[in-house]
């Protein structure tokens, strides 16, 4: 008889179920038969700018020595990292993308013992890697799509590890003012790791922003999580990190694969932080774009979440995998959220202006066969 | 009290001992106030050619997408290797570096209540990604430096999950031939996952070499893994790959991070797979490096440890580690062993003819201020 392999893995693993990414625009082209250039994706929630000339001048440089090695210990990144966000080199734990120091969060923290706590509507990956590690992954019902933080904390009890919380919240992109951040803090054992995941920090302008870092030094427990995936548009090379005490940054770095940045990532990341111009480019097209999509969604009479990201989730008003499909075969991809237990709406990514016209236009097609 | 975070780490994680990749150039020019181009770096089998023209094109090219995520399936580089190797793309799995591979096979089919069975001075990745899971690492004394293959099988009990089979192995260069290897799969268990690493695959040159993937039909059980880091020239972009049935690749892949390998590692890795004539020279510079070495070592009277990879392990008769830094002070950084339990060996990468040269000149010159 053959040997069943799924049933010899850990039991968490068992159970799994994998992340399920945007299509990529070649797999929708060969199964569609598009060509590729008619196609646009709104689906990953990537930079549409197109990439910093800064980080791909450094990018080329690093291709010189691709049969060395990568740094690391991302001296340069660190160093880098460290200046601008006013903590030291040994308080970062640099990731492959953010997915994995909050997949290393995760595995330094918690076992089949644990509990970890996260919102009802958040990253899909909290609840995966969670489950990987068989530890019990406690969802809390959101409010108006959003954390309740109230009820997050309520949810911690003694075999509680971790808490997630997103700011703002992908796919939802709702977002957390300082003063209710600091109440929950306050409210959370000093002995639970609070994940702040601000992967879309620089997408949100409010004055109310309540950077994670300056919270670092009253909060002992609290790991901040930020990308060069989004605003920073490097998202094809993977590049993430948590700023936290360097005693947590400690743990996380041994559990860490020793070269899990690669060489081009590490140089792309370096010298993207030089382009701020890029930076508040990349912002301005967001708020353009955000502005666009929300009037084109009320022009159609469609509900939307207002959303401090570089998406914003839309309510289709009846069976969104049909409205994704549609979309698709318009050559338009987006985010289906059945997933995430939002089936009437899609998650759309903020496209240059001619992307989002096309979007709508295509949405309005889609919603009026459908309807029709 | 300052609350102690690495007591809160799960119970493997608190024992870890990070992995000591070798010192890079730019660290060591740093450290010792040399400029990098005056430092060879012979410690961690990287290869001297420089990479490949195609590979190198294709990363190029790939640099256009920064923005946009890479393919979590990486389709191409399925397609590619799994003609090259003659098995589906369902059985593949991709990792970033085959570190990343290895440490997935852990993650999904070992936890606390099992064992893991490797060698005597084998790859210390093996035993620090067991000890992260809290299972219990199973070191099986070597025979003449490599793997004793029957103490191994006679090491597998009712809780041993993997056993890591190196071959060739690192870091003492001693390979298995295809008679034992088969004696010894039929003596494990078929619910026992046996990993055989193959990094180092392309640089063992006898007839012997037992090619694992043909070794997969017979053994369900088997999972062989390979990488683009050594002889493919890519370290700098950390692609590696398992092989195994479609069943333990499902597994696999349900616990791969959805992007661990980034877009210009999938390009360059795909298009490398198309130079042979790189392969040829990268396999013709170490052997004839290995002589070079080889040759050096007996004429200083050092015994070494033959060697199917593209490094030797050197015994230069006294503490490795006091030469270890007289090399680093003349700019040649090769790899001390006292990690691995063997304190007089030194490892050293072959690199190029006058690299190698330089080597030994330092290495004479050192041992002679030692001794003298």
């Amino acid at each position: 008889m053959p040997i069943d392999f799924k049933a010899l893995a850990v039991p968490g693993v068992r159970a799994l179920q994998p992340y399920q990414p945007g299509k990529p625009i070649d797999e929708v082209a060969r199964e569609l038969g598009l060509k590729p250039e008619q196609i646009i994706k709104l689906a990953s929630n990537e930079n549409p700018l197109g990439p910093s000339p800064k980080a791909l001048a450094a990018a080329r440089t690093a291709l010189d020595d691709l049969c060395l090695y990568p740094d690391g210990n991302g001296f340069n990144l660190k160093q880098k990292l460290s200046a601008r966000l006013g903590v030291t080199p040994e308080q970062l734990t640099l990731g492959n993308g953010s997915n994995d120091v909050l997949e290393l969060v995760i595995r330094a923290f918690a076992d089949s013992e644990s509990e970890v706590v996260f919102s009802q509507y958040a990253f899909a990956v909290y609840p995966i890697s969670t489950q990987a590690v068989g530890a019990r992954g406690v969802s809390v019902p959101a409010r108006d799509w959003g954390h309740d933080l109230d009820a997050m904390a309520d949810a911690v009890n003694e075999r509680t590890r971790i808490v997630f919380v997103a700011n703002p919240n992908n796919p939802t992109g709702t977002a957390l003012g300082r003063d209710a951040l600091v109440r929950f803090l306050a409210r959370v054992p000093e002995n639970v790791i609070v994940v702040l995941d601000e992967a879309y920090c620089e997408y949100f302008e409010d004055d109310e922003f309540p950077d994670g870092v300056s919270l670092l030094a009253d909060h002992p427990n609290l790991v901040v999580t930020r990308t060069f995936s989004k605003a920073w548009g490097l998202a094809a090379l993977r590049v993430g990190y948590a700023v936290s005490s360097a005693d947590i940054a400690d743990v996380l770095n041994r559990v860490r694969q020793p070269f899990n940045v690669d060489s081009v990532a590490l140089a792309a990341a370096t010298a993207v932080l030089d382009d701020e111009d890029y930076l508040q480019r990349s912002r301005q097209v967001n708020r353009d774009g955000l502005k666009q999509l929300a009037a084109g969604f009320e022009t159609l009479g469609l509900d939307y979440i207002p959303s401090s990201g570089n998406f914003i989730a839309v309510d289709v008003g009846r069976d969104g995998s049909a409205v994704f499909e549609g979309l698709l075969r318009q050559g338009v991809i987006v985010r289906p959220m059945g997933g995430y237990g939002m089936p009437q709406h899609l998650r759309i990514s903020v496209g240059l202006p001619e992307e989002n016209a096309r979007c709508l236009e295509a949405l309005q097609m889609v919603l009026e066969s459908l309807n029709g």
